[in-house]
């Protein structure tokens, strides 16, 4: 299990000497999850490389109480770095916020930031209630979400050819090039029925995709890794074995490739892209934006 | 599959005359996914329930030609709309977001909002180098996430009993009660390996949690939710089904919650929270913040 806090170091550091001096405590609080303040949290972060920093989610933070404990721990991490916090919040009710703001923190309150001329632009007031956002998607789309990651799962890995005909999108590609992990994401985070087969030896002795799958040509969607990148994570699968041996992994990737070319099938390349952005792409392709 | 663009008539909606006169187009624009500056974007636009949104999301908007491409279609959807669109964003790139500025819109920068107190709090610059953030998630966790999944979906809906002591967290409860997409969401957000067992009709008649988990004492974690929910849940997915009938529904819950009381395993409700809120708690709950 991944410990918290954490503590992050980012690669390639010019170490610089002002900020080497020590670790900066970070704190992501949501009256939420507070997924999205520590993702958007991260990506700031990741622009300060020569820095260090301690980073801990708080989320459910929806009453006074609950943020004065906040200030506690954020009071308590300013003693031990010697030097005040940075707080990433996305807190809705104004009255939390004021409490939690009686610790000495950097605020980033990512909410606030966009309330005010969000309220200028429409010529509306803010609710300031908090979770109607929980609502949206727990009611219009929520049995849509859960019904996708049923059929993601019944179909994952070619277990099964039924219902093709419902699915949103059908990955296709060699063993471990990303297909199962990407499909989870599709229907988890956006809803969308992603079945997913693996292209096989059999399928390359025979030098056609599999006549059920093309009977869906249109939902096909490849992807294609480096053999390199797939002989490293076979090897960790099943080391020594033929299945990770960089040469074979060269011809199944070579095979699916030509394979997916020759019926026309969309690929993208997994190697250095991550589940999410596996995702937008695919989601890109298969629901292209309306040109205004 | 969910059409694109998304309208949005969020609910509740107090129909204040001013508002309701069109429907505001709204950008989600990023170098990466998108998806945290959507996320952000439907909490900012659930505070407005009295306006109707048009949502579109632009991803990997990482050169000028593209932020050109965004620019058209936010002059288009301000001609249609008769009203000049929300762009929320979080792009890196100082020359992208400035090409992307020749539109008129109402620009809510979530990047460019934070950047410049965060460099001012930590005395550097900030690189303004696009990517990085992704590189954190794929180099040092991104095997554990992979591994995670792999674990969660080899021990999703009780299929294995093997290699148990590897999980962190088995969640346990009657069919249906959400284990199977909150586990999920545990592997592919938080890297966290999430067994997940159905406690069944032969559980409660032998009146005893299964003693493959009870060896797991201190991992497991239990999912409720009320019988009427989980009758309506079951019901669409086998109807005038036993399994569905509200009897029998209230039944299982209730001997569910007394195999897990007695045992001393924490509930928690999964009626009326999302996946994300689920893996949220669970996460809390498995991982208590360090008291500084």
């Amino acid at each position: 299990m991944r410990a918290r806090p954490v503590i992050v170091a980012f690669p390639y550091a010019s170490f610089r000497r002002s900020a080497l001096s020590g670790i900066r405590s970070v704190f992501f609080i949501s009256d939420g999850t507070g997924i999205t303040a520590e993702t958007l949290g991260h990506s700031l972060l990741a622009q300060f490389q020569e820095c260090r920093f301690r980073l801990e989610r708080l989320p459910f933070v929806d009453s006074q109480m609950r943020a004065q404990a906040c200030v506690r721990q954020i009071r308590a991490a300013a003693m031990r770095d010697g030097v005040r916090p940075i707080v990433v919040s996305t807190i809705v009710d104004a009255a939390v916020v004021a409490a939690l703001r009686e610790a000495d923190a950097l605020f980033l309150d990512l909410f606030e930031q966009s309330i005010g001329p969000l309220e200028a632009e429409l010529g509306v007031r803010a609710s300031h209630s908090v979770g109607r956002s929980h609502g949206i998607t727990e009611s219009a789309s929520y049995f849509a979400r859960i019904e996708a990651i049923n059929f993601t799962l019944a179909h994952d890995d070619g277990q099964s050819h039924e219902r093709l005909n419902e699915a949103d999108v059908i990955l296709i590609g060699v063993s471990r090039s990303g297909k199962t992990p990407t499909s989870l994401y599709l229907a988890l985070q956006f809803g969308i029925k992603a079945a997913n087969y693996p292209l096989i030896p059999e399928d390359f002795e025979r030098d056609c995709l599999p006549p059920e799958l093309l009977r869906h040509r249109g939902k096909l969607f490849g992807l294609s890794i480096s053999p390199l990148r797939l002989a490293q994570i076979r090897s960790e699968r099943r080391p020594g074995s033929r299945y990770a041996q960089p040469d074979n992994c060269n011809f199944e990737v070579e095979a699916a490739l030509q394979l997916m070319q020759r019926e026309g099938v969309a690929v993208i390349d997994s190697t250095a892209r991550s589940i999410e952005e596996l995702a937008a792409l695919i989601l890109q392709a298969i629901q292209p934006a309306e040109q205004g």
